[in-house]
C-alpha cells in the first residue's frame, strides 16, 4: 500500500496563476498503479531516466503505468557532464520517432539532471508538452522539482540554455532515498539547510537538532525536511517566478558554489557540496559586514561536518580565481556580480558591494 | 527619412496579456538610426541573418545600431533545410561565447526561417531573452512575425521542436520587398489571400481587384495588404494564442500544404506555394459539402494564376499519398486529422469528417 503523507500546492504568480501544480510526498508511490493511472489518464508517456536510477526503479514505475496507450522509454547516461544538447536530442528524437502527440506526458524519473533535461525537452516538444517530475534524489526533491527551471549545460557554463516550464505534478517517493549514495544525500541536505538560513530560523534550528535522525535517513524526519523545504521554495517562487527579485535569495551560496564547480571542473565536487562551501563563505562575509552573528556560521560549519559536507573552498583556489569565475556567471547583471548575503538568520538580501578583500577574508577565516 | 505608415498593437490573451507588442510598418526603417537607438535602448544585440539577406541589409542595420554596447553577428546558411538544431546551436554558441547577458536583445533580420530560429534561440538563451523580428519577406511579414511561434525542423517533420515566444517588436520595412524573388513574393501573397478567405470577405474581394497593383509591388497597396493581414492574424492570435480553437483556422490550406511539402521534399515547392494548392483543395471540398459557392474557388484559382501560384497539387501525388502524409502531421489530435474548411467566404471551421472520396474528388476537380 502506498501512503501519501503530504500534498503541497505550488501557486504560481501572475501571469501563470492557472498553472499551479501539486507536490505529492509519500511512500511506495512508484508501485501504486491506481495512483499512476489517475495521473496519466490514458495519455501516452515518454519515460526518461538514466542508467543509474533506471535499473533501480524504472521497471516498478512501468508496471504501475500498466496499459498506458503509448510508452517510450529513454535511458540516458547518468551525470552532469551529459546534461547537454546531445542528450536533449536523444529525448526529442525518441518522442518524435514514436510519433507522440502534444497530449503525451513526459515523466522524469531521476535526479536533477534528468528532471532539468526532461522538462526542457517537454517545453520544446511540439512547442510545449506536459511533464511530471519524479525526483529520486534529495537534492532534486527539495530544489529542482520546484520552480519550473529546466535546461542544459553549455561549454560556457551550467544551465545556460533552457526554459521556464512548470511540471503538472511532482511525485516524491521517499523510498527512493534509501538507495541514494551518501555524498549525494549530504549534497541534498546542503539545499535543505539553505532554506533555513535564508527564510526560516526555526527550521534551521530544527535541522541542527535533528542532524542525527537526518543522517540516519529517518522517514518521518526526512518527510518534514522535504515538505518544509518545498514549502519555502514554493513560497519564494510564487512571489517571483522569473528571478527579478526575491527568487535571487535561493541562490544563496550559489554564486561562490558555481565558481567552485567551474574551477574544479564539473563532476569533481557535487553541486550541493560546492553550495555548502559557498554558503559558509557568504555567511562569513555576512559576519564581516556585521549583519550575522558569528555563532550561526559556527552552527552551519558543525552541521556541514556532521553530515559530511565541505566547510570551505578547495585550498587550491585563490580569491582571484573565484572572482574571475564569478564574473562570467550568467547571473551577472550589467557586469556587476550580485551576492546574496544574510541580514540575520532566516533573512537574505542581495548586494553588489562585496570587495575582493571581503572574499579574501572569508576564504581565510 | 524613414516613414512609419502604421503601427499595430498585437494584444495577447490571458495569461500573457502583459506581453503585447507593436508591429511597426513603414519605409526606410532599417536605415533610421534614431529609431533603432530608441528600440535597443543601450542593450547588447545578437543580430541573426542569413547569407542571402545579410549581404543586402545587414550593413545598413548595423550602421543604424551604431554604438550599441555589444554586437554579435550571426550569418546562417539560407534555406528551410538549415532550420535545424545545428543552426540553433550556432546562434546560441555565438551569443554565449560573446558573454551576452539576459538583457541582450536578439534581432532576426530575414525571412521566416531566420525569424523562427532566432525567436527559439532567444526563448532558450539563459531561459528567455527578448527579440525583435525584422521580417524581410512578404510571407514572414504577414505570417510568422505574428503569433509567437518559434522553432526548428526535425527529420520527422517541420517545426516539431520549438517554443511560444513573443517578440518585443516587429519592424516591417517595406523597402526590403523590392529585392524579393518573384516566387517568394507570390508565396507570401498566398498567406495574404488566406486571411480574406478565412476571415474577411471584403479583403478577399479587395485583393482580387488589386491583383495588378500587388504584382507590380505598389507600395501603398502592399502596405494595406500587410497591415490588414497582420490585423487579422493578430485578432485570431489574441483570441487563442496556443491553438486550442479559432487559431486552427490559420491552418487553412496547411494540412494539405504540409503534406505536399513533405512528399515533394522540403525546398522543392515553397511553403506558400504548397499552401496555395492546399487552399484550392480545401475550398473544393467545401464546395463539395455545399458550404461554399463554386465561384469563390474560381476566383481563388484566377488569383493564384495571376500572381504565379499553383492551383493544384503536383500530379505525381495521389490522394492516398496525401492522406498518408497528413496522418503524421503534428496537428493530428488523437489520431484524427482535423481539416479547416470554409463555411462561406470569410468564415472557416474545423472538421474531422473528410473522407478519402472527398479528397479524391477535390484532387480531380
Amino acid at each position: 500500500m502506498s501512503d501519501i503523507l503530504h500534498t503541497l500546492e505550488v501557486q504560481l504568480p501572475l501571469p501563470e496563476v492557472d498553472r499551479s501544480y501539486p507536490i505529492i510526498i509519500g511512500r511506495a508511490l512508484l508501485s501504486d498503479g491506481a495512483f499512476w493511472q489517475s495521473l496519466i489518464a490514458g495519455r501516452g508517456v515518454i519515460l526518461v531516466t538514466d542508467d543509474q536510477v533506471g535499473p533501480l526503479y524504472a521497471s516498478t514505475l512501468k508496471e504501475s503505468l500498466g496499459g498506458v496507450s503509448q510508452l517510450t522509454e529513454v535511458v540516458l547516461s547518468a551525470g552532469e557532464a551529459r546534461k547537454d544538447m546531445a542528450s536533449l536530442e536523444t529525448i526529442l528524437d525518441a518522442a518524435l520517432k514514436d510519433r507522440h502527440e502534444r497530449g503525451s506526458l513526459f515523466v522524469a524519473l531521476g535526479g536533477g539532471v534528468v528532471g532539468d533535461m526532461t522538462g526542457f525537452a517537454a517545453s520544446c516538444f511540439l512547442r510545449g508538452a506536459d511533464f511530471i517530475q519524479v525526483p529520486t534524489t534529495l537534492l532534486a526533491q527539495v530544489d529542482s522539482s520546484v520552480g519550473g527551471k529546466t535546461g542544459i549545460n553549455h561549454a560556457m557554463g551550467k544551465n545556460l540554455i533552457g526554459a521556464f516550464h512548470q511540471p503538472t505534478q511532482v511525485v516524491i517517493d521517499l523510498d527512493t532515498l534509501a538507495s541514494l549514495p551518501e555524498r549525494e544525500f549530504a549534497a541534498g541536505l546542503a539545499e535543505v539547510i539553505k532554506y533555513g538560513l535564508i527564510r526560516d530560523a526555526d527550521f534551521f534550528e530544527w535541522l541542527l537538532a535533528q542532524v542525527g535522525a537526518l543522517t540516519a535517513r529517518d522517514g518521518d524526519t526526512l518527510a518534514y525536511a522535504i515538505q518544509r523545504s518545498c514549502e519555502i521554495k514554493a513560497s519564494v517562487v510564487a512571489e517571483d517566478e522569473r528571478e527579478g527579485g526575491v527568487r535571487a535569495h535561493l541562490n544563496f551560496g550559489h554564486t561562490f558554489g558555481h565558481a567552485i564547480e567551474r574551477l574544479q571542473g564539473y563532476g569533481e565536487w557535487l553541486h550541493g557540496e560546492a553550495v555548502a562551501a559557498g554558503m559558509v563563505i557568504a555567511s562569513q562575509i555576512s559576519v564581516l559586514r556585521g549583519t550575522l552573528d558569528a555563532s550561526i556560521v559556527e552552527k552551519l560549519i558543525a552541521f556541514n561536518r556532521a553530515v559530511g559536507l565541505p566547510v570551505e573552498a578547495p585550498s587550491s583556489l585563490s580569491a582571484s580565481d573565484l572572482l574571475q569565475a564569478m564574473s562570467s556567471d550568467k547571473k551577472v547583471s550589467s557586469g556587476k556580480i550580485r551576492y546574496i548575503l544574510l541580514q540575520g538568520l532566516g533573512e537574505a538580501a542581495v548586494t553588489e558591494h562585496v570587495t575582493t578583500d571581503d572574499i579574501v577574508f572569508a576564504l581565510s577565516a
